[in-house]
């Protein structure tokens, strides 16, 4: 199939959770197999914090498919034979949808951080009007991994007959302290380097050498991402050369995958949209706007659909049980899955084999 | 009783584990109680990656005691009225003793980046020096936590009659890849600084405003001290101000916390001797310079008290019981306590009451 973006435009407000109104606005998105004449057969596909909406296919000329393609595709588990798939990029990001350092219309100057903060809330309602605009009113299943399950479970609670299906992977029911520190890392060394000039940086700066403070901060995102054992596993306490043990920057495997993943990342990502992705990982809170994570989960009439990873480091199995037990005492139609994996927090990019079959068997 | 902090100065070598040498060197140290006729009432404490040598009682003028106060003193679990207590600063270190930014004699230029690197091996080689000098040859204990905790089974297996007992808490047999991550956060941080200089800073540039890069980096530390649950418990989701939610730089309970704590280190703790000791737990090791593990552990002679705790998402008890098997296995005298805690790795510095009972047991 062929894959490119699309980009929707909306001249019309999006009402965010602050307060605040963003206006006009665009979303990027991608498209994978055909919508059927009821428009009963969608699958909306949500990212995390450094995706896109390019989850699926490869571009011409690319080596590297998309994020998902091993889930997505002619017989896959979200068979594009039978689905329509969307993925959009979230507001707030630098793929294409309106973030930071898009126009401040009707000034020509980029937001910066002057741009609002968004949240869950405000991604999935932006990602409403793009399926509105598509004349698409109901979803067979929503579905996203780490912040993406964020939006996948925000989606079950605000939407609460929109999709017939809700799975939501390796994510939690309330950002918690400990992953709000990990992002923290990332935060400081963003505002901290000079290069950085307080947002004020120009748009081709990082591309040739990438911002250091978001090198650095992904290097703590990658320690959540991963776990004790996986390490153990994938570099154990190699050097990278045998004179490494007493040069003071001999480097040991794990420090050059930490070097080799985030320097590239400093180079593609915006600094500025990272920062404003962090922030909504960080205020996600399924029981905000509700009286409790109990009220706010008794709104769902979705099934929910809910996969934690054993050694996930960053949003920790219990997390899942939690939001699980209390679709248990209420009756709900929901089902938990815990997968056994030593991949940490990263298993849900990775270890498709662990899950295809049951995400197949949910879009039976 | 009163606390001073005394310099020893060597002008013969000390022979590192790299081959190269360092000479002269200077070791600074405190001791509390008092020294019997026989020698034979001496405990030697190590210290950890940020502390030193001023491990109890209180400097005149001062108001924050030593880092174990609470542990030793007259009547503690290190009891002063009955044992002389030694503390030394570590080569490398920035309190006193040699390290990166001290003269590299006969220049007045300090070593900076030419300083070699040095191992945990090569610390309690100097502080052996040290307690020859000072007449002592044998040891009632070696005690320490972390990094001191390396310390005290390197002591165990390089000096098998040196001491009669080894207490180590929260500490490893050889650092994972886990934890050489975190301490890459900090590296790469420290580098990328244009204020480090590449190590050619003054020496007061940091006093007032310390470096970022430590900062940031020790941010990543204090993740690694604490764990999920002790997070949810001290901070929960907590704001610093109720306008938090919706300024991108609002910040959480956690993030003053981590603001707090390594915006002041960074004005005390020198950047070029952090890099070091961070060098010297990534490379740590008990079995180097053996056969394997088991061969290095099987050379202990003494008692080896081993202490764990359950919420460390550092150095995890599975590491510190990994030791007692290898002690079991062998018939070798050791106990081994997993102290139940919320606080993670910090414990062994925070919890002292669930512990020094344990320790007061071992010296008896």
């Amino acid at each position: 199939m062929k894959i490119e973006t699309k980009t929707a435009h909306f001249s019309s407000p999006l009402y965010l959770e602050s307060g605040r109104i963003l206006e006009p606005y665009e979303i990027a998105y991608e498209t994978y197999g055909e919508l059927n004449e009821e428009k009963s057969n969608v699958i909306l596909v949500c990212h995390a914090l450094s995706g896109s909406h390019h989850a699926a296919g490869t571009y011409e000329g690319d080596r590297k498919p998309g994020w998902w393609d091993g889930l997505i595709g002619d017989g896959k588990a979200i068979d594009t034979t039978r689905y329509f798939v969307i993925c959009t990029n979230v507001i707030g990001s630098c793929f294409g949808s309106t973030g930071p350092m898009s126009e401040s219309y009707p000034s020509l100057e980029p937001y910066r951080l002057k741009f609002p903060v968004v949240t869950i809330k405000d991604m999935i309602r932006a990602q409403m009007h793009l399926l509105s605009d598509l004349g698409i009113y109901h979803v067979r299943a929503v579905i996203g991994g780490s912040m993406g399950g964020m939006q996948a479970l925000q989606f079950a609670v605000d939407y609460p007959n929109f999709a017939d299906d809700i799975i939501s992977l390796a994510a939690t029911y309330a950002t918690r302290p400990w992953t709000i520190a990990f992002n923290k890392v990332a935060v400081e060394a963003i505002r901290r380097d000079p290069r950085f000039k307080h947002g004020n940086y120009a748009k081709d700066d990082f591309k040739e050498e990438g911002l250091d403070g978001l090198a650095v901060g992904r290097i703590a995102g990658h320690i959540s991402y991963l776990s004790p054992d996986s390490m153990d596993e994938k570099f154990g306490r190699n050097y990278v050369s045998n004179d490494g043990l007493f040069e003071l920057f001999g480097r040991y495997e794990v420090e050059r995958y930490m070097e080799y993943n985030t320097n590239n990342f400093s180079t593609i990502f915006d600094p500025l949209s990272y920062l404003y992705i962090v922030k909504a990982i960080n205020t996600f809170n399924l029981s905000r706007g509700y009286d409790s994570l109990y009220d706010a989960v008794s709104r769902i009439k979705a099934r929910v659909h809910l996969v934690s990873f054993s050694s996930d480091y960053l949003f920790f199995p219990s997390e899942m049980e939690h939001i699980a037990k209390m679709l248990e005492r209420n009756g709900q139609e929901y089902t938990y899955l815990e997968v056994e994996s030593s991949y940490g927090h990263d298993a849900f990019l990775v270890e498709l084999d662990k899950f295809d079959q049951h995400i197949k068997d949910v879009l039976k």
